[in-house]
């Protein structure tokens, strides 16, 4: 088992990021990625709060996109404090969303702005949706608060030491190959007219790509999923070269 | 189930109380006792870090000593970043140590000062004896982070029904929805000259189904994949009504 990436997308406080990066070097975890943090980097309250964790902010990677920090990844978990309405991505309570990571894909679990957290754009690009259980009165958890009890509970399962090998299959595609196939999908439906009514092509497109995401196709399948675009949209079948 | 007390034993840092009255309140707890906290009562930090549970901030009851806030309890737990020496007390892991909370006890659980924790005096008062796990490298773990892992598992084990919720989701496709579509996807990838090699028809063919059958499809899905096969092999895209 690999250890999981935390992102952080736009995060405000220094303080909340800081208290991030402790509790990932309690939990054994190490690579942390922020997306556009609001207050710039570095952050000298990060530091102040990180304690054990100082290192995991110094070391800490900022990216410009979601997209981006999810570049290398193959499977990623989105947090949600809400079920989200009109997606067909399933919510897990954390036990059981951290018991359904593949073993050996390099992972990422992120984690969405204080008070608003993730759009559903972002949401697109998770594979799987995982939300805590919390009172109805009082919802809203402090963002470092929600790493602690998800890292808890992959510290639990996969914690030190818990060594377990796989045999080899076709690898999982990486969010880069994904993110490509969506563009390359969309801009050719968008060239066809598919989109006919524009208020609904945002949800539409997010009800593509989960339906992709959620089948974690691999290299391979990629390759064959945008093969099989190129041939559709092919008017001249059978007359020149395969490119690719 | 009566709702266990929170006993923070000589707090030093006030933002440390509002984020744990902040957590109890995410967990639906709500009586939050205070064993001479070190900055004195109220504390505008403690207030300023409580968010949703500034009511429990508010009601926060002040103790002299341990003995006093402890003395309704019928039940203690005591929390412990190590395994104590000479003490016959066994240290659980929080998921053990709530399971063994007897039901229909009043009960508290009580966390020791930021860095020193309990001494083996006041851990003399405790029923037993809960350890979070965490990583040797860096096991300091921030007190309201404790908190929030303690009552984590008290409410996944007591709290509100806390089933994980189902989404609505449209009807899962059904194996003729899903035939269908691979048909229609064939044919027109046989009409595009996509297969090249006959041998190797039959091969990617399958590798095709697999992955959508691994999407686990619903009825909707179904029908917007057919909508995307129809429009990428429109010719003619946006220059006739659309046929369903």
């Amino acid at each position: 088992m690999s250890l999981p990436a935390i992102i952080l997308v736009e995060p405000q406080l220094g303080e909340n990021i800081g208290a991030v990066a402790r509790i990932m070097a309690n939990f054994g975890l190490s690579d942390l990625r922020l997306v556009t943090p609001r207050d710039g980097w570095p952050n000298p309250k990060a530091e102040e709060m990180a304690a054990g964790g100082i290192a995991i902010v110094n070391n800490a990677r900022i990216f410009p996109s979601l997209e981006e920090a999810i570049a290398d990844l193959q499977y990623v978990v989105a947090t949600s404090a809400r079920q989200i309405r009109d997606m067909e991505v399933r919510s897990l309570a954390p036990r059981e969303s951290i018991a359904n990571i593949p073993e050996d894909f390099a992972t990422g679990i992120m984690f969405g702005r204080e008070r608003i957290g993730l759009t559903n754009d972002e949401i697109t690009f998770a594979d799987s949706l995982v939300s805590i259980p919390v009172s109805k009165d009082c919802p809203s958890l402090n963002i470092a608060q929600a790493v602690a009890i998800i890292t808890y509970e992959w510290h639990l399962r996969f914690g030190e030491n818990s060594v377990s090998k796989k045999p080899e299959k076709s690898p999982p595609a990486n969010k880069t190959d994904i993110v490509n196939l969506f563009h390359h999908l969309e801009s050719e439906l968008d060239r066809k007219n598919f989109f006919r009514v524009p208020e609904k092509r945002q949800i539409m497109v997010q009800n593509i790509r989960n339906m992709i995401t959620r089948a974690q196709p691999s290299e391979q399948e990629i390759r064959t999923f945008r093969g099989i675009i190129r041939s559709l949209t092919d008017e001249n079948p059978g007359k020149k070269p395969r490119n690719g």
